[in-house]
C-alpha cells in the first residue's frame, strides 16, 4: 500500500494529453494543478507543443529529463495501452487515467490490459473514466472540477464522476473543507480498501465519507475498515439500495450492486457508519471533521425558542440520544441567565428574550459541568439577539471552556442567520439549518465512538 | 367564521400601544403595516404622541373618528382588558392580542377575562403572546417580525412565535412565496380549526402549512380538515412526538400535548400530511405551491449522472412513487438525446455529456407522452452544461408542453447552480438541493392527490 503515498503526494506529475485549449480536460487539470499551486514539478506532455500554460512541454514521456512519480492520462482510451507503457518504462509509479471507454461501455478488454501493463511495471493505477484526485496536503489538485476546494480534513472517495464533480463545487460553496477528493471510477486497480486503509493512516484526515455503487473485494474492504474505524469514522452513502436501484447501478456502471441486506450487515460489522442521502452524509462529516469525542452521553439543549427546542428533543429520541436531567445546582446556575419564565430544565429555555450574554453564559455553565458531556445550542433569530453576536457568544464560552465537549448548533431565521451559520462552521462549531439535521450529525459521532469503544476493546 | 375576513382584510387598522421608539414592539409593527404597503387605515394609538411614524395619533381608540376593524394591541398584558373594552365600545370587530403574559406564565385567570370581554362584545381575537399576522393579499404585514416576506400561496400557521418569526426570515431568505402568517399563540379564541376553514375558501392559499404543539377543540379541526383537504393540502409539523418532547411542550405551552399516536391517527383520518421536520415541511408546501395534480402514477426521471439517478431510484421506492418503464418508442425518442453510452430506460441517462438540448428535449419528449405523468429531473453540475441555461432549458420544455404536469427538479452544485436553483424556484419548477427532496415533495403531492380522489368520491 506504501505505492500510495505517491498518488497523493508526488514530487512530480506528466500530465499526458495537457492541451493548450481551455475547455479540454487536460487543459483544466493542469491548469487547476498550476493554479491551486502544486509545489511539485509539472510536466505537460503533448507531442504538438513545446509549451503548454507556460510551462515546457514534452512529446512524451519517455523525453522527460526527470523523475516521474505520477502520470495523470487524459487521451482517447484506444492510446492508452501505449502511453502507460511508456510510463512503465519510465519508472512512474502511479497513473491516475482520466479517460474513459473501459468497461463502463462494455470495453472489459481494454480495461483488463491496462491493469495487466500496470501490473508489469509496478504501477498502481487509479481510474479509469474518472475525474482526478485531490489532495490538500500537497497543494494538489489533479481533478477537472472546480478548483478552489477548500482545505480541511474530509476524505471524500467518489464511484460516480458527475456527482462527485458536482458535489465538489457545492463543498466548495458551503465552505466545507476536504483533505482528499478521490474519484475512483471503474476502480480497476485502487479500491476503497486500499484508500481508507491510506487514509485511515493519513493525519491530515479526520473522516473518510465514500459514495458507493459497489463494492470490489469486499471482504478486504470489511478488514480493512474494521481496523480503520477504531481510529477515525467512514461515512458510506450506499446507492441502490432499492432493487430498481440496483439495476441502474447494473446498467449505469456495468457492476453488480449486491443485496443490500448484506451491504447493512457488512457495514454494520465493520463500523462503518451509513448515510442514506448527500446531506446526511455531509452534515455527519463536518461534525466529525471538528468535533472531539464525547467523555458521556449526558446531552444538554439550550434554546431561545421553545417549539425549536421540543423539536430537537423529539429528533434525540429518535437518533437515540440521552438528555440529562439537570440536577438542581445546575438548573440554578441555568435560572441566572433566562427570565422567570424561562425553563432551566432540558430543553434549556432562555427565552426569546436571550441575548448573546445568555446564550454565553448558559453555554459556559454546561460546558464547565462535568456532568454534561455534549451540548447543543438552537436559535431562532430574534430582533433582540444578532445572530453573529450569538455565534461570537457561543465560540467565546466554548474556547473559554477547560474541557472540550462537542459542541453542535442549530441556527434558524434570514440572512444574518445564513451568515452567523458560516462563521461558526468556519471556526469549529458545526451550525446546520435544522435542529433535526444538528442532533443527527451528534448522534452519529456517539454511534462511532459507541462502536470504537467496543472494537478497541475488543 | 366570516368575522374572521377582517382579520385578513380589514379596512382598517388601530395600533394599540404604537411607539416612537424603533426596536419597541409597538413601532415595529406599525413600520412594517406602512412600509409594506397596506392599502387601508391606519390609526396609532398611543396617549403620550400626536403622531407615530408619520401618522395622526389617537390617545385612545374611542377617539378615532371612524370605523376600526382591526385592533393589533401590543401593551402590558394587565392593561389589555381595558382596552378590550374599549375595542368592544368601538365596535371593532377583531383584536390581535400581540401582548405576552397570559396562560402561557399561568396566568389563565386573565387570560379567560380577555376572551370573555371578546364575546361579550362580538369581537373575535386572536392570541395572545403572539408576533402579529401577515396576509399578501391585503399587503398587511402586521408583525414584529422581517418585513419583505414574499408574497405567494403557502400560508402559514405558526404556535410558536420564536420559530415562526425566525421562519418568516428563512422564507425571506429562500424566496419561499406566502399568502398569509398567523400566529395563534395561545389560542384562546381563533384557532387552527378556524384559520383552516377560512384559509380553505381563500383563493389566495393553495397550501396550509401548520406548526402546531397541541390542538384545541381536536373535533372540530378534524372536521373541518377532511373537508379542506378535498379541495387543498394541508400539512402538520406536529411537536412533542417523544415523550420527553410532550413534556417540554407542557412546559413551554402550558398546555398538554397528548399521544402522538392519537395524533398520527387522527391526521391519517382527515388527509393531513404530517411532516417530520422544518425542511421537509416546507419542501413541501413549495411543491404543492405550484404543482398541478398528476393525471397518474408514471413518473420519469432524467438525470446527467448516473449516481444521482441511482439515488433518485432508491428514493422514490422509500417513498411509493412508480418509475414507468418507459415504452419502445418513447425510449427511442429519449435516445435522440443522448450519446451511445447513455440509458434510454428510467432514470433516462443523459450522461456527463448533457448541455440544455439534450435536457430541454428529454424532459419534452416526456412532458409530450400522454403515458408519463410526472417528470423529475436531475443534474449534477458540469463544464460542459452551464446551470442556468439548463434551468432556462427545463423551464422552456415545461412551457412548450401541451399538457400539465407536475415537474420538480434537484440540482447538485456549486454557486452558479444555487443559481439555478432559485431562478427554476421563482419560476414554478420547484427545485431541490438533493434528489431525495425533490423525490419525497412530489411523492407528498401523489399521496394528498390520492386521498383527494378517495375522499371526494365518498
Amino acid at each position: 500500500m506504501s505505492s500510495l503515498k505517491y498518488l497523493f503526494s508526488p514530487k512530480s506529475i506528466a500530465v499526458i494529453g495537457a492541451s493548450r485549449t481551455p475547455g479540454k480536460i487536460g487543459y483544466e487539470i493542469l491548469e487547476n494543478l498550476k493554479e491551486y499551486g502544486f509545489k511539485g514539478k509539472l510536466y505537460p506532455i503533448n507531442p504538438h507543443a513545446t509549451e503548454v500554460l507556460g510551462l515546457k512541454a514534452y512529446p512524451s514521456i519517455t523525453e522527460v529529463p526527470d523523475e516521474v512519480d505520477m502520470a495523470v492520462i487524459a487521451i482517447p482510451a484506444a492510446a492508452v495501452p501505449s502511453v502507460l507503457e511508456e510510463c512503465g518504462k519510465k519508472g512512474v509509479k502511479v497513473v491516475v487515467v482520466i479517460s474513459s471507454g473501459f468497461k463502463e461501455v462494455g470495453n472489459v478488454e481494454l480495461e483488463e490490459k491496462i491493469v495487466e501493463i500496470a501490473r508489469k511495471y509496478d504501477m498502481r493505477l487509479l481510474g479509469p473514466n474518472i475525474f482526478g484526485i485531490f489532495y490538500a496536503g500537497s497543494y494538489m489538485n489533479a481533478t477537472f472540477g472546480p478548483r478552489n476546494v477548500v482545505p480541511g480534513t474530509i476524505a471524500f472517495i467518489s464511484q460516480s464522476g458527475a456527482l462527485g464533480i458536482a458535489l465538489m463545487g457545492w463543498t466548495v460553496l458551503e465552505g466545507i473543507g476536504l483533505s482528499a477528493i478521490i474519484s475512483v471510477g471503474n476502480k480497476a486497480d485502487i479500491d476503497d480498501a486500499d484508500l481508507i486503509d491510506f487514509l485511515g493512516q493519513d493525519e491530515n484526515t479526520r473522516v473518510i465519507l465514500i459514495y458507493m455503487e459497489g463494492v470490489k473485494r469486499a471482504r478486504e474492504f470489511m478488514n480493512v475498515a474494521r481496523k480503520v474505524t477504531t481510529k477515525k469514522p467512514i461515512i458510506v452513502l450506499k446507492a441502490g439500495r432499492s432493487e430498481r436501484g440496483m439495476r441502474a447501478v447494473a446498467s449505469h456502471t456495468g457492476s453488480l450492486a449486491g443485496s443490500d441486506v448484506i451491504y447493512n450487515a457488512a457495514f454494520k460489522q465493520c463500523g462503518v457508519l451509513r448515510a442514506m442521502n448527500v446531506e446526511e452524509a455531509f452534515d455527519w462529516a463536518r461534525a466529525f471533521a471538528s468535533l472531539p469525542e464525547p467523555k458521556g452521553e449526558n446531552v444538554i439543549i439550550v434554546t431561545n425558542g421553545g417549539g425549536l427546542g421540543v423539536m430537537a428533543t423529539d429528533a434525540a429520541q429518535d437518533y437515540g440520544l440521552k438528555l440529562l436531567e439537570p440536577p438542581k445546582d445546575l438548573m440554578d446556575k441555568f435560572r441566572r441567565f433566562m427570565p422567570p419564565f424561562g425553563s432551566p430544565r432540558n430543553p434549556v429555555d432562555l427565552t426569546g428574550q436571550a441575548t448573546e450574554r445568555e446564550y454565553h453564559g448558559a453555554i459556559s455553565a454546561a460546558l464547565g459541568d462535568n456532568r454534561v458531556h455534549s451540548v447543543i445550542v438552537l436559535y431562532c433569530e430574534t430582533a433582540v439577539a444578532d445572530p453573529i453576536k450569538v455565534a461570537e457568544g457561543i465560540l467565546k464560552a466554548k474556547q473559554e471552556a477547560s474541557m472540550e465537549k462537542p459542541l453542535v448548533a442549530a441556527f434558524i431565521g434570514g440572512v444574518n442567520t445564513a451568515r452567523a451559520i458560516k462563521f461558526l462552521n468556519e471556526n469549529g462549531v458545526p451550525t446546520y439549518p435544522t435542529a433535526e439535521r444538528a442532533v443527527s450529525s451528534l448522534a452519529a459521532l456517539y454511534k462511532w465512538s459507541s462502536w470504537r469503544r467496543r472494537a478497541s476493546q475488543k
